[in-house]
């Protein structure tokens, strides 16, 4: 038996026996934008294309708006667990079979729904569609799953590319029941700069953690983030994933996002953790020489990030020697960063039992239960 | 009444009386990808994700390829003529009923078909895929639409990412019966670069003219061209697609590649012609100066645009002053370089004997007939 065949047979027997907070979970549709237009105004409903159209307008586009996801680095494999399908619907989409099969099996006390189909606002060229789209989501997620069981919270949209309407939505929704948060889908314009300012100090205001996910659009769409090369296949596009995720995290830490906004939490979700090990000790050792460029530091970058920036487990680290797991945790701080995530109903889907089994038991506590209480505080209650 | 209202209700009296080429006509799909997987391998129709998924698979992008087009910038009032719906099927999906609507309507003899919704396969990250579409999009042509009227005449198309693969698609599709030119889907490599020229090379070979055509992904997709600035509004797009068609013909003019394949002509279709005056006029100024940059130019960089440039009609300039079409049509030379298009059957399409009334009869019977048959020559007959 390989050692890799090890980790993934080994007996879920070490259980956490309670509290596990799930901080990354996707809710879905069954229709696309189809399935939020009913909380839009009739005038925008026309403006989206929705209404009068018939079937034929969708087989080529430019009739109705799409929701902007990757449909250029495609898992063949099926970008869904198989068995997460409900009767009638798409995985994801029904709140009472995701309770069951998620939150009933493995003992999940909180679940932290992400938009699992507005990853890709940030690609709308017209920032009142991402606006729109944004707030219909967030009254949507309200009455169909928040309502729906306490166990569910939300991460509120926002759009990215319009920080006017985004600090209006935090407004309007923040301190409704169930949020926790905010996702921010990202945008071609780097997380530290100063066009998002206005919605970290919302966020800060309102003690919101604010939560980066991959957009699905990267190296897709025109005003997506971008890798340094742009990949061929799916595997090469899904492995790359942390340039984004490093050069954001850079750029908040460089522009002095964290002494601006002293309360800003960040989460990084289904961006793995180790490009950030990396992050922390180079930008550490460079800082030393070049702290004149960025005086506004006044400790080392990786401190920043260290009190900052969370990172859930999903996708989990591999080692070929299992006995490399443990030095990475405490390279990247897991006691206090990391927070567990499952990615339901994604295909590469973590059991909380078993994606963790191996890590002595008060880290695993601390990664499934503390470090999310930690996050999102009384929120969770 | 209006200037405009007038020239758009002048009675249809001075018609051509037969033998109307219309260069610019899409066929189109019912069901994108899926009306053409069944000309490709079974592992193709595995690797692009069609065979065993469930329609849920489709909710949520990445598990199936979706053939690149603008679900950005969208056409609310419908990007179709609402009138060209054949019955249980899309707009441009039924030879028989186009056959009708368009052929027997207009009097035209022959009609180039552009693949309707292939324009955007310059957006694959993996050549091959495009590679993949192309082809079977060739053979599905052939056999529904070229065998089956022969007023209907094909551009093949060819994977821009891919010259060695577009090159033996030549080889393989160039002389079969009712081809008459190859259409290359835009790319962000310029048309002028060494990349295309065993396109060029081969195209020249086969004596089949080159037909660049909006990609329907500027400024949507990373890999399509861009414009200037980014748009907000389908509006704002759609006017300024002449950037993309000028970046291009300028790139040729100045890379020599009309030098290197003198035969080689080239067809803007769907792409107007005014920005072709003024890049006429301003390349010819410049050039006077700045020559020794392009020493393989041998004449006025706008005579080579007017030997191997051919422009559609439509979309046609309406200007305010009816009396200003004339010296447009001058400075284009147009009586060499326009070729009638009716765009059947998007959203604004042009009637052939409205669309160009007012034109004097001489002119109107080159463009609507004598340019395109010198155009596409003996593949007509």
């Amino acid at each position: 038996m390989s050692i890799e065949t090890a980790i993934r047979e080994s007996p879920a027997t070490d259980r956490i026996s309670s509290g596990i907070i799930d901080c990354d979970v996707h809710p879905q549709f069954n229709k696309g934008l189809a399935d939020i237009v009913s909380y839009m105004t009739e005038s925008w409903r026309t403006r989206l294309g929705f209404g009068a159209d018939a079937d034929w307008s969708k087989t080529f586009a430019a009739a109705q708006f799409v929701l902007p996801l990757d449909t250029l680095y495609i898992n063949t494999a099926g970008p869904q667990r198989g068995d997460a399908v409900p009767p009638g619907g798409a995985p994801g989409s029904d709140p009472a079979f995701m309770a069951a099969q998620l939150l009933d099996t493995h003992g999940i006390e909180r679940a932290v729904l992400i938009a699992g189909q507005l990853f890709g606002i940030g690609a709308f060229p017209d920032a009142e569609v991402a606006a729109v789209v944004a707030s219909a989501y967030n009254d949507w997620q309200q009455e169909r799953w928040l309502e729906f069981d306490e166990r569910y919270r939300g991460a509120m949209v926002v759009p990215p590319q319009h920080p006017e309407a985004a600090v209006k939505e935090i407004e309007r929704m923040g301190d409704k029941p169930g949020i926790v948060a905010i996702f921010l889908p990202l945008h071609d314009i780097a997380a530290g700069k100063h066009h998002y300012y206005p919605i970290y100090a919302a966020a800060q205001e309102h003690g919101l953690p604010i939560i980066f996910h991959p957009s699905g659009t990267e190296n897709v769409y025109a005003t997506a983030p971008r890798m340094a090369a742009a990949p061929t296949y799916y595997l090469e596009w899904h492995t790359g994933l942390g340039q984004i995720h490093q050069s954001n995290v850079m750029s908040m830490v460089c522009h002095g996002v964290f002494e601006k906004f002293p309360k800003l939490k960040i989460l990084i979700a289904e961006g793995g953790f180790m490009w950030a090990i990396e992050t922390m000790l180079k930008l550490d050792r460079d800082w030393r020489g070049l702290r004149n460029e960025v005086p506004w530091l006044n400790r080392r970058p990786s401190e920043y990030i260290r009190e900052h920036v969370r990172f859930t487990t999903q996708p989990f680290p591999e080692p070929h020697d299992k006995a490399h797991l443990a030095p990475l945790l405490e390279m990247v701080y897991a006691a206090e960063t990391l927070v567990f995530s499952s990615d339901y109903p994604h295909w590469d889907f973590d059991d909380p039992q078993r994606a963790l089994n191996g890590i002595e038991p008060a880290l695993r506590r601390r990664i499934c239960v503390e470090n999310g209480r930690a996050l999102f505080g009384d929120r969770l209650n």
